[in-house]
C-alpha cells in the first residue's frame, strides 16, 4: 500500500495549491519536497505519490511534477524503483545517500554538494595555466593533470544560458547600473541559505561579500591584514605554493606549520608567533587529511585569543567517502573568515567567490571591494542566484562528482599499474592524487615533471608545494581529464621516470593489481595516510 | 480604429501560443513585445491591444499580459494614454541618427561611437546608486537624474543573449579553465583594432590589459605608483569627486589643478609639483570642454619630461555636435595611459573596461592585475569581443546616442522652462548637463541638491566635484530617463528651488523659450562656455 496515502495524501508538504506562484511552479514544488525531506516529513524508504496523483492534489500540471522528480533524483535525493515507484533515498545526515554518518555539530545534510575552490586551484594551478595560456608557451604540452581544474567539458551550457535569459528578461534598468559593492542581495541570500544548510557556516545574507574568486579574497583580506600590520600569516606545509606568492604580492608574510596525517600541526601555532591562519581544515591541500577534530579545537582556543582563522573550504563537498565535515566557521564566526568559489563546481573563468566576514572586519571587507574595483559583475551574480534557487546548481554538482569519482577511480588503477611502487595519497575527496616516492631523494620530483613536461604531461612536482624538504611526489589532477587522456598521461609519467633511470619496481604480490578496480573497502585500504610510511610527510 | 487590428490582431507579435513556456510566461511575453518593438513591427505610436484582448488571443492569463505591459512601462518602452490606451513610446533610433563629417586628422567616421565610462561615473555615480541599493536607503528618491549612467533600458539583451550563446557554443573546455591575467586574446584584439581606427590610439593587442571597468585600472595604476613613490596626482577642478576618492583610497594625493574653457590649465603644471595627471581631455567632466590644442601640447610637452598622463578617455564618440578630437595617447603612446570602459555604451553592471599601457609599464600592470583577481571573468571578455567583431556593437552604439541626443533635447527645453535664468554647460556631448546659478552664493547648490532629494529628484550639487569654491550649480544626468521623467524630475526641481525661496527669475528675452526646440545652430548659441560670464568657473 502506497505509504503517502497514510500520511493522507499530499499533505505531509504542508503546501496550499492557492499560495503556487505565478512562475517558477517547478523551483516552488522542489522546493517543498527538498524541505519535506530534510525535515523528516519524508524519511528514506518512504514513496513519494505518483506524478498524477501529485499533480491532481496540488491542481498544477503534471509536467510540473516530472520535473520536479527528476531534479531531485539528479541530487540523489529521490530514486525511481521498479516496483515501489519513486522513494527516498537521501536525506539528512545520518540516513543520506552516500552511506556516511552525519556530523552531529552541524547537522549537514549529505544529500547536498556546495562548490569550493581553493588557493592552490587559482594560483598554484593558475600560473601554470596562465602560461598556458600565452602564445607557443608550454606549447610541447599535450595533457594537462595539474590539479585544480574540474571537468569543464561538463559546465552547464544550456542551464546557464537559460537562466540568463531569464535574468535579462527580468531585470528591470536598475539591475543594470551600478553594483552593490557586496553583493547582489539575490545572490547574498541564495549563498547565506546554502552555506548555512551545506556546510553548517553561520551567516546571514549582510554578512557575505562576493568577490571575484578566491584569489580576489585573499587579495582584500591581506590588504586589510596589512593596513592593521598583522603581516604574518601560518600557512601549511605542505600547502598551497598559489597562495603563498599571492599573500606575499600583499606585503604577508606566509610562517610555514607542518602538516601530518591529522593536517596542520596546529599546536605549533603558538610558537609561529602569527596573526592569523590559512587553513584547508575539510580536505589539506595537497595531501588530502581532514583536520582532527582536537586540532579544531586547537584552532579555534588559539583563535579566540585574538588569531584570525581563513578558512578556505576549497572542495569540502567533492567528498567521494562520507559527509563533509562541518565548517570551522560554524563553531567561531567571529574568528574565522570563511571563503569559497564557484570555480571547481562550474568554472575558473567565471571569477566568482565569497567571503564570510566576521562582524567586526565586514564593513572594511566591503569598502576595500569599492576601492578595488566597484564591486563584482551583476549579470553572473544573478545567473547563479537563479541556478541555485532552481535547483540546477544542485543537480550539476551531482552530475559532476559522479563524473569526477570515474575519473578518479581511472587515475587509481592507471597509477597502479604505471607507478606500483608509490604511495598514493588523497583520492577520498578532491580533483587531484598525490603520489610519492620514497625509495627516491627528496627533490627528485622536480627532475620528474620536467622530464614528464618534455614527453608532454604536465604535473606538479609535490616539491613545489612544500616549504621545507621532505619526500619526493607528484600532485596529478584527474578531474578535468577523460579517461583516454589520463591513462596516456599516467603511462608517459611512468615511462618518462624509467627512461630517466628512475625504475619503478614491481610492486608486492599483496597490492592489487590494474584490473582491480578499487571498492569502497579498498578505497580506504590503499589509503596510506595514516600510515606508518606516511608520518612527516 | 485600433492599428492593432490593422496589423491583423496579434501577428505583430509573431507569437505561437502553443510555443508559450512552462514557466516565466511573463519573462516570454516582454520579450516577444521588446523585440516587436525594436524590429519595428511596433512602431513609436502604435497601440498596444487591451490587455484582455492579447491574453484572449493567447490564451493566457491577463495578469500575464499586465505585468508584462507594467514591465515594458517601466523600462520607458510603452505608456499608457487616457483616451488612446497603451502606446509605444520607445523604440530604436530612426532617420534621426548624427551625420556629423569625420575628422580629418583621425579620420574617425562619425557614425562610429565607441563606449567610455569615466571616474566620476563609477564613483561619483556610485557612490549615490550604491546607497540606493542598500535597504531603506535614499528611499524618497523616485527620479534618479545623477550623471553618470546611460540608456540602460536599450541595453542589447537579445544581441548580448545571442552572442554568448555562441560563445558558449564555441568555446572549448580550455575557455572555460583560469583566465590571462592580460585580458582574452580576442577581446584585446577587437579593442586594440577599434581604439586605434576609432580613437587614433597607438596599440596592439599586446599593449591592453582588460580590467574590470576604470575603477579597476585607477586602482592598478594608483597601487603601481604609489609602490615607486610617485603620490602626487593632479587632477581637474572642477573634476570627479569620485576618482579623487578613489585615488586617496590607494595613498595617492590628488592635487587640483584649475580648469576653464579651455579645459585644465595646464600651464600650471609644472608649478603643481605632480608625478602624474588624470585628465578627461576629449570631454572635460563635469563642465564638458574639450581641452585645447595648445594645452594638449604643454601637456604632452610636459609628460616627455618625466610626468606620467592618465586619460579618462570616457563618453569621447558620445558627441552630438561633430566627431570627438582623437587621444593623447596617439601623440605619446610612451607617456599616457589610456583607459575606458564598456560601463556606458552598454551598462556598467558588466564592469568591463581595459588600460592600453606604455610598454615600461605594461608587466607590471598585468602582475598586478594576477595578484588582485588573476584576470577578469572571461564569458562577457568573449561576449563583447563577438559583439564587436559582427559589428552589433557599432549599431547599439548608433542607437544609443540617438536616443540619448532625444533626450538631451528634451532635457535642455525643460531648464529652460523651469530654470530661466540658469547657465547650462556641456550639452554638445555625453550623458549630463551643468547648470549654474550666477545670481546664488557659492555653495548654495549643496542646500539646492538636498531640497531636489527631499522632492524625490537626486540630481549632484556641482561643488560636490569642486576641489575650490566657485559658482552654485548642479550636475544633471538626462541619459537614463525618459522624456516624462526628465520633464517631471526638472520640474520638480524648479519647484524645489522656488520653495526653498531661490526664486527662478524670468530668462532675459532673447533666451529661447521652452517651445523652442534647439538645432544645431543655437545649440552652439545656448552654450555658455567661451563666454565671459563663464570664465574661472
Amino acid at each position: 500500500m502506497d505509504q503517502m496515502t497514510t500520511r493522507g495524501g499530499v499533505d505531509f508538504l504542508q503546501l496550499d495549491a492557492r499560495a503556487a506562484p505565478q512562475r517558477d511552479l517547478t523551483g516552488w514544488l522542489t522546493g517543498a519536497l527538498r524541505t519535506a525531506i530534510v525535515d523528516g516529513r519524508l524519511g528514506r524508504g518512504d514513496r513519494l505519490p505518483p506524478t498524477r496523483t501529485l499533480a491532481g492534489e496540488l491542481g498544477i500540471s503534471r509536467g510540473v511534477v516530472v520535473e520536479a522528480y527528476r531534479r531531485l533524483a539528479e541530487e540523489g535525493v529521490i530514486a525511481a524503483r521498479t516496483r515501489a515507484g519513486t522513494v527516498v533515498i537521501g536525506g539528512p545526515a545520518g540516513s543520506d545517500a552516500i552511506g556516511a554518518p552525519g556530523d552531529a555539530d552541524t547537522g549537514i545534510p549529505a544529500i547536498d554538494n556546495a562548490p569550493h575552490d581553493r588557493a592552490r586551484g587559482f594560483t598554484g594551478g593558475t600560473t601554470a595555466v596562465h602560461r598556458s595560456l600565452l602564445p607557443h608557451a608550454e606549447a610541447g604540452v599535450e595533457i594537462d593533470l595539474s590539479p585544480g581544474l574540474p571537468d569543464l567539458s561538463s559546465f552547464p551550457r544550456a542551464a546557464w544560458l537559460r537562466h540568463e535569459r531569464r535574468v535579462l528578461t527580468e531585470a528591470g534598468a536598475r539591475e543594470l547600473g551600478y553594483v552593490d559593492p557586496q553583493g547582489t542581495a539575490a545572490l547574498r541570500e541564495q549563498l547565506a541559505h546554502r552555506l548555512t544548510r551545506v556546510r553548517g557556516v553561520r551567516a546571514s545574507p549582510a554578512d557575505i561579500v562576493v568577490v571575484n574568486g578566491v584569489a580576489q579574497a585573499l587579495s582584500i583580506i591581506a590588504i586589510l591584514l596589512g593596513r592593521d600590520g598583522r603581516t604574518r600569516m601560518a600557512v601549511e606545509d605542505l600547502g598551497s605554493v598559489g597562495a603563498r606568492e599571492h599573500l606575499r604580492a600583499w606585503g604577508i608574510a606566509p610562517v610555514p606549520v607542518a602538516v601530518d596525517r591529522s593536517g596542520m600541526r596546529t599546536d605549533r601555532l603558538g610558537a609561529a608567533d602569527v596573526d592569523s591562519v590559512l587553513l584547508t581544515p575539510a580536505h589539506q591541500f595537497p595531501m588530502g587529511a581532514v583536520l582532527a577534530a582536537d586540532r579544531r579545537e586547537d584552532v579555534l582556543r588559539w583563535a579566540r585569543s585574538g588569531g584570525l582563522v581563513i578558512e578556505d573550504d576549497y572542495d569540502a563537498e567533492m567528498r567521494y567517502d562520507r559527509a563533509p565535515v562541518g565548517a570551522l566557521q560554524g563553531l567561531a564566526h567571529e574568528a574565522v573568515i570563511h571563503v569559497g568559489s564557484v570555480s571547481k563546481a562550474l568554472a575558473p573563468a567565471l571569477r566568482l567567490g565569497w567571503i564570510v566576514a566576521p562582524k567586526a572586519l565586514r564593513d572594511r571587507l566591503v569598502d576595500l571591494k569599492f576601492s578595488l574595483d566597484i564591486g563584482s559583475p551583476r549579470l553572473a551574480q544573478l545567473v547563479l542566484a537563479s541556478m541555485l534557487a532552481s535547483g540546477d546548481y544542485d543537480g550539476h554538482l551531482r552530475r559532476l562528482r559522479s563524473r569526477h569519482l570515474r575519473r578518479r577511480d581511472v587515475m587509481v588503477r592507471a597509477l597502479r599499474a604505471a607507478l606500483p611502487d608509490a604511495d598514493v595519497f588523497g583520492i577520498q575527496a578532491g580533483l587531484h592524487v598525490v603520489v610519492t616516492f620514497p625509495n627516491l631523494d627528496p627533490g627528485a620530483d622536480d627532475e620528474i615533471a620536467r622530464r614528464c613536461a618534455a614527453a608532454g604531461v604536465r604535473v606538479h612536482p609535490l616539491s613545489m608545494h612544500r616549504c621545507t624538504p621532505g619526500a619526493a611526489g607528484l600532485v596529478i589532477g584527474y578531474a578535468a581529464n577523460g579517461p583516454t587522456r589520463l591513462e596516456a598521461g599516467v603511462a608517459a609519467i611512468g615511462c618518462a621516470m624509467a627512461a630517466g633511470g628512475i625504475a619503478s619496481r614491481p610492486g608486492p604480490a599483496d597490492r592489487p593489481g590494474p584490473a582491480d578496480r578499487p571498492g569502497p573497502a579498498d578505497r580506504r585500504g590503499a589509503e596510506p595516510i595514516g600510515a606508518p610510511e606516511s608520518a612527516g610527510l
